[in-house]
């Protein structure tokens, strides 16, 4: 993270701040990030039962007020953030700085406009900032170690995605033709989606083939997204069987000219066996 | 297990008795314990069939005599595990005792109150008892096995599950906005709860996109939940390929006196970096 | 394969036979077991057709008239094993033996009774005589690697159905519950069912919950079905990447008394580095 | 890829042209990969939006012009290729030169006959062009990478397949004479047909049982389906897993010539069995 810890001569009220804020080695700070998970979860929770109409019906303006409240609490703690870190302005455009300042933006638009209804997508992106709380202890690793994987996988990954696209676009167009544009088969694009439905093995039947050809092929299909599966899964099983450190040679290609003994240290330069420089 | 065998100097039947109900080695005891899988079984059968109204009908009076001759058996067999433990207290008090009690619990309950509902989940609860079966010879490793891997696991699958949990309130909230409340996706939970049938490919068709933008989102999500699978798969994979026993240390465990170099080969008798004798 | 060679001083032609109709390293083996491929698919084929009704009305008496010259084949070839092998009674007791004989069977019965429909189901059984062509060469070997590791992970697999099943049945018994018979959830099996449906992400969507609390508990059903999936993929997965052999230990525990040297073949009986007799 | 370059001591400008169209190691030649994706693109989603019935209400013309543009630009491509390689004839009847042309037949043949339907199915399988960019630098190996492992596990997916669809064959039957050709299994293929969709975990929900044997069955089917995924899988991850270059011979290539032992450590000086010097 290119979070930047207070100037060492600043106030120390500064310094002690920004371990509790950002770090989470200490007591306060442990206690701080599971504060603010509280308050993110209690504050998303209110904007979900505020779309429930009966539920908005009777406990509406309560749900404002959590919001509201939720609201001041992260407005103060992004302000704090600021006010803590050497380079505020970094922070800010940092990700981690863009989704804490998404976190309030939503409520305060809602104050000049009469609340758009697109704004509650943002006002659930603050649900990201859980990711924070990965910062405690035991989950750095165990995050990095899922990332650092698919990130290795990328390419592997998106040469298997390209070919489920062409898979999917083909297939689709094929059955839109075999089905004649009827059975919920109506374009090519509406039979593409349910190629992506069927591969994927998801399934709604909200369109399912009812001609013979068009059950055959759908079946093809079916058995191939069954069986393919095996490949993103053994891309990513592979990907983290491998050790992290992909084997630096540990040995040099040295036979000692005494003792004629192998495998030294790549660093070594003396022989392990008979102590002769190498 | 924490279960306690009897005192060495009690009764040689209680320690008859503790080997019979408690352990497997001998051909007694796995006859009880075959016995005890068979009356869980019955026991569990005849309240699933209770709950069938045509069956209820007309046998209901013999699978309550069947459910009531079961419960007198783990009643019995309770009171047995109960007199022939060391320490009855503790065997009380965990997992497995506190299992077996409420395998007998609701049909006494019964007597009192007219029978709720509700407890039937805690009858069916009984099942559980059925993994005392598995400290049958060579299930107790297999078993233990695939313990260790989720348990080493464990750190790594919640930052995966909270990952998707976080896709599914953001991706449910888009959908929400952008069906415009209307074909199904009536709430935010709603429209969460149908992101999640769609991301984990069960696909209920409950519920399902009607426009063009949902159905796309629709399909973003599908090929997510379809490629995201490789996750928990590569990490359960990766964990249970990996031996138990890390490899033993290559290097051995001893510091050059000289130049506090480590890492020596377990079989060197010089120092690599040095070359004095170790 | 406990099918045995004819008698060596039999007559010629049963050795010649029994090299055509039970091995495939002849020109005549592989073509008998490509024709005999074929004659399997035609005659499920016929069977299956015979079911469809606008097809069975056209095309009926001809579709019966292939079963039964396939019948009369498979017939011959029945025969003939019979005839070559040495000891015919074990052949028609093995379980190769047992499906060539279900292979002529129902046919035949219909000869007595007029057909009953359950014999379509011993008749497609036939299909199970494609696995002989698997003795074909390269798939002798991969058959038996997924065997292999089916095999090895056989208890892993056991202990992970069963804590599937006990899941299922008190999940599915708590749907009841909350769903209050109504929605479909109308008896505990009916709801286990559904519960296997959920759970195995196959979600046909004929029951689903309506119900806040329902909709919520098979959201967790569902992102249990997804992460737990990884457990059975992860056994076999790791099974597999196990080399066959368990690494005998290669390696004898013996130190050279003459160079202090290890790591000698088990079998060694002198040193490797100075000759030494070990 | 079987595509060779222009005889050294031709035209200049063909060698340049080659290095463009078929090489992408320089600027331009990577300029003209991206145009090409871009075109691809642009066409297939042309044929797309065409299907929608409104769209084209309003803008058939203009897709149709960019149909033809697009067809324009890759006639003129094709012709590029096929005079720049040295061999017209190889590339043209190569893979990569059969696809290239598919991709301009349709839009030429609508030219005579008023363009059937069925040509639409060609048109979208000019997305195979996509294909070539894997040309591009970090995807060939990657690519190579996936489609090795499935090679190498292709008889071991075969054997799977042909007991996945002797399962779907076998099940389905019963299911037909289960559910007695009601509740949507009318006749074989069709029951085959929902073996498939509940084997494979897709489930539309189209055809689904309603009898307490066929759904008893069904459940057995989808946790079959649920447990044998992992087969596919593991044989994948375990073939990814596994290092291209097999292990490095321990043992060195020497043959005792005193014994005739073999398998003599790498760096064994002597016989272990009879300890001659090597």
């Amino acid at each position: 993270m290119n979070i930047t810890p207070p100037d060492p001569g600043s106030a120390s009220w500064k310094q002690k701040a920004y371990r509790i804020i950002f770090e989470s080695d200490t007591r306060a700070g442990r206690a701080f990030d599971v504060l603010l998970l509280g308050a993110i979860m209690v504050s998303v929770l209110a904007v979900m039962l505020e779309s429930v109409r009966p539920i908005d019906a009777r406990y509406g303006p309560l749900l404002r007020a959590v919001e509201w409240f939720m609201t001041g609490l992260f407005i103060i703690e992004y302000l704090m953030r600021l006010l803590v870190v050497r380079r505020p302005l970094a922070y800010a455009l940092s990700w981690l700085g863009i989704i804490d300042f998404l976190a309030i933006v939503p409520t305060l638009a809602s104050l000049l406009s009469v609340g758009s209804r697109n704004l509650i997508v943002i006002r659930t992106l603050r649900l990201l900032r859980v990711f924070r709380i990965f910062k405690l202890g035991k989950f750095v690793g165990e995050g990095e170690f899922i990332l650092t994987a698919l990130k290795a996988s990328r390419f592997k990954i998106l040469v298997f995605l390209t070919a489920v696209l062409t898979l999917v676009v083909v297939i689709g167009t094929l059955m839109y033709v075999v089905e004649g544009g009827q059975n919920g088969f109506t374009s090519i694009p509406k039979s593409i989606y349910w190629a992506i439905v069927t591969l994927t093995t998801v399934g709604y039947g909200d369109i399912s083939p009812v001609t013979v050809l068009g059950q055959t092929l759908a079946s093809v299909l079916m058995i191939l997204g069954y069986a393919i599966i095996a490949v993103p899964t053994g891309i990513v099983s592979a990907q983290m069987a491998t050790p992290a450190s992909p084997a630096t040679p540990a040995f040099k290609q040295v036979i000692c000219h005494v003792c004629q003994a192998t495998e030294h240290k790549s660093e070594a330069q003396y022989c392990w066996r008979c102590g002769e420089k190498l």
